[in-house]
């Protein structure tokens, strides 16, 4: 049996009781945290855990980590990616400060469609290479848990492509992997006379197949002006539901124009970007378990409006975070920064932030009873900080890499200067 | 005789010739580059360089690097800070969060004041050891210059012990530090009846002493609403011009007052922050050497508007960057960040915010002769990056580490893997 410890952390955060599957509202603010505090791991999971003067005789079959100093936190759940994708578009980048928009990119076939020409000619091995260095990467951040959409490929065969090299990331890699179908992401210009064929193919062929092969855990569709309707999202929704795949959308990123509402209709487990809510929509989601998923990191770099984090919390929603993670709007994988963000823009407390990235961003992905606290039973996958005066320093020095120490089931995948 | 020799550069970017010495305008966006390229080191300092078909025989006492695939930069030079300080300020970050304005928690006794407070309170030997290890932190992150400012003593005493601590720092560390007496930062509560009586301390004793020990290259003040009046300014500048401190100073980071042309007129070396420019402190530069300097960290994590770079370089001005890495402000002395931003935020092109932070950035504090270019006889201080397909791709990827290696005056300061 292997086992570690970790003797005199500053505190272990997020020490929620066993059963506590998300927090709403204020409930983000508490952060249950024991001082001065121990964890046992054992083959993997969380054993046991308590503050220094609780600690029992272990045996003298284990590693010892002293956290003198250090903070002990769930490892990041990042709930939306799109972390398998061809090529990077920095140049899109340099169209945009020479001041073209996001919509006249994509008018002129940048955008997801430049994304979709690029990886439809490459095979799967090179994209498999380059989407494993973006999650080790991602797992030295401090990232344990990734999902992972198509959208991409927007053929049959590009799009089980995306998935199956998604698939083989979850198979290979330490971090636990979520997949997600979003074939709905752009309309493919062959489509562009009959968007309702496209429609058909996703719920009449794709889903099928992907559902038959195991291939994605959820459907997603961007539902937005100028991309998918209400009424086209719908329609994917509930072909999901049929084939037991739940939705996680994208929704309000430009415009209200009732996707949350709809997605709510149908169960979906999140509704994310968020950056446009009417009042009606936030009224939306009250009374529901969709899970609203901010992606401020798409914010800054875009410039466009921050999801309303604070209003969503006085609602008493449980607010989750991602990176949103792609090539076009979002050339980032780090959640430290989306922690930074989510304070300084989104003017969440460093708690509910936390909060946000761990127990919310794990429910936004269905693994609840897997991931999110420090809790006995649990996967050992948590960060071990640097030395910092406080938690609120994490996000405050913005521009610092406050980890020292990465476990993953209690491996180490990051070894600091604890292990060195 | 050491000797270095870096070779199969992807491209040497910033090959100025000699004796250029700033970019203005439209020339910051030409950055001249060597593709494929060699680059000579000797004791320290640039000994020759060229394209790999002009490599010459090199003979065998050379380290050789092989920057295949690797950018070669010169090192950030960051032009404001203040490095040196006793303590973080995250609890103000969290005051902030919960609704508490800059001017208000200032008003609470937070703010430079306590900043203040704390480093009065703390010994030299105490100071330097944390300020080394941020200027560490800075230097793996590719500072290789970096102006330190005084103005958290705000007592003749605390000051000094200040300029002491940078001093030492600029005397024991390998970057080049540049020293600044900023004793007019915040009226000290000592003074709050008698403000006269403050200015004539700087003026008669503080500028003096400070003069006659050699302890600093610069004097600033922060001229500001609620902080010293263009008048008081005026008087620091003239007396620091007798004692030849040229002005670094503060103007116009929350209301435009007149400050950049008092500090025009008085021959400023650079005029920083200038968040809030009208229309005439823009003409007020026109056609003088005076460097305007923006801090796009401070506006990212104030939400503060940002600097006007776009219109500064509209009129041909030579545009500067740096972090202003401080505990309330900005905690963060991160310069590949400061790229991001300019990008994201100023929307200045990569090489002009390239030439922002090496060539300007040296002009800003008086280091043109040294450093800001892969010229030769310039120190040997510079960035080699990790595998990246384009320049524009380092501030793109905002949220990754793109430095591979470090060199200080041909010395590394950081080993990535291309020394393994």
């Amino acid at each position: 049996m292997s086992r570690l410890l970790i003797k005199n952390a500053k505190a272990l955060v997020g020490t929620h009781a066993p059963g506590v599957a998300i927090a709403r509202g204020a409930e983000m603010a508490r952060m249950p945290q024991v001082g001065n505090g121990w964890l046992l791991v054992e083959n993997g999971r969380i054993a046991a855990l308590g503050g220094m003067e609780t600690l029992p005789a272990i045996g003298s079959d284990v590693t010892v980590i002293d956290a003198t100093g250090r903070y002990v936190l769930p490892g990041w759940c990042d709930p939306h990616t799109h972390t398998v994708f061809a090529a990077p578009r920095e140049e899109e980048f340099v169209d945009k400060i020479n001041g073209l928009s996001y919509q006249e990119i994509a008018a002129r076939g940048g955008g997801i469609l430049n994304s979709a020409r690029k990886l439809r000619e490459m095979d799967e091995e090179a994209l498999y290479k380059q989407a494993h260095l973006r999650l080790e990467e991602m797992m030295r951040q401090g990232t344990v848990a990734v999902e992972i959409k198509s959208g991409y490929g927007l053929t049959v065969e590009s799009e089980l492509k995306m998935l199956r090299v998604a698939k083989r990331l979850k198979d290979s890699m330490p971090l636990q992997v979520k997949t997600t179908l979003l074939a709905a992401h752009a309309l493919p210009p062959e489509y562009k006379e009959d968007r309702t064929a496209y429609i058909d193919l996703i719920c009449e062929t794709l889903i099928p197949q992907v559902a038959a092969e195991g291939l994605a855990d959820f459907v997603d569709v961007f539902c937005e002006t100028n991309y998918f309707t209400v009424a086209e999202m719908e329609r994917v929704l509930e072909t999901g539901q049929r084939h037991d795949l739940r939705g996680k959308v994208h929704v309000n990123q430009f415009t209200s124009i009732g996707g949350v509402q709809a997605a709510v209709k149908h169960g979906a487990l999140s509704v994310d970007h968020l950056e446009v809510m009417a009042p009606e929509d936030i009224d939306a989601l009250v009374g529901h378990d969709t899970v609203p998923t901010l992606l401020p990191s798409c914010s800054f770099f875009l410039r466009i409006p921050y999801g309303p984090a604070r209003q969503l919390m006085e609602r008493g929603l449980p607010v989750a975070l991602a990176t949103d993670h792609n090539p076009g709007s979002t050339p980032s994988g780090n959640m430290n920064l989306v922690l930074s963000l989510a304070c300084i823009q989104l003017r969440m407390l460093p708690e509910e932030a936390i909060s946000a990235m761990t127990l919310n961003s794990a429910a936004a992905m269905d693994l609840s009873a897997e991931l999110g606290s420090l809790t006995v039973g649990k996967r050992a996958s948590l960060i071990i900080t640097r030395e910092v005066p406080s938690l609120a320093y994490l996000p405050y020095a913005f521009g610092s890499d406050h980890i020292d120490t990465v476990l993953i089931d209690g491996t180490v995948v990051r070894a600091g200067t604890l292990l060195a």
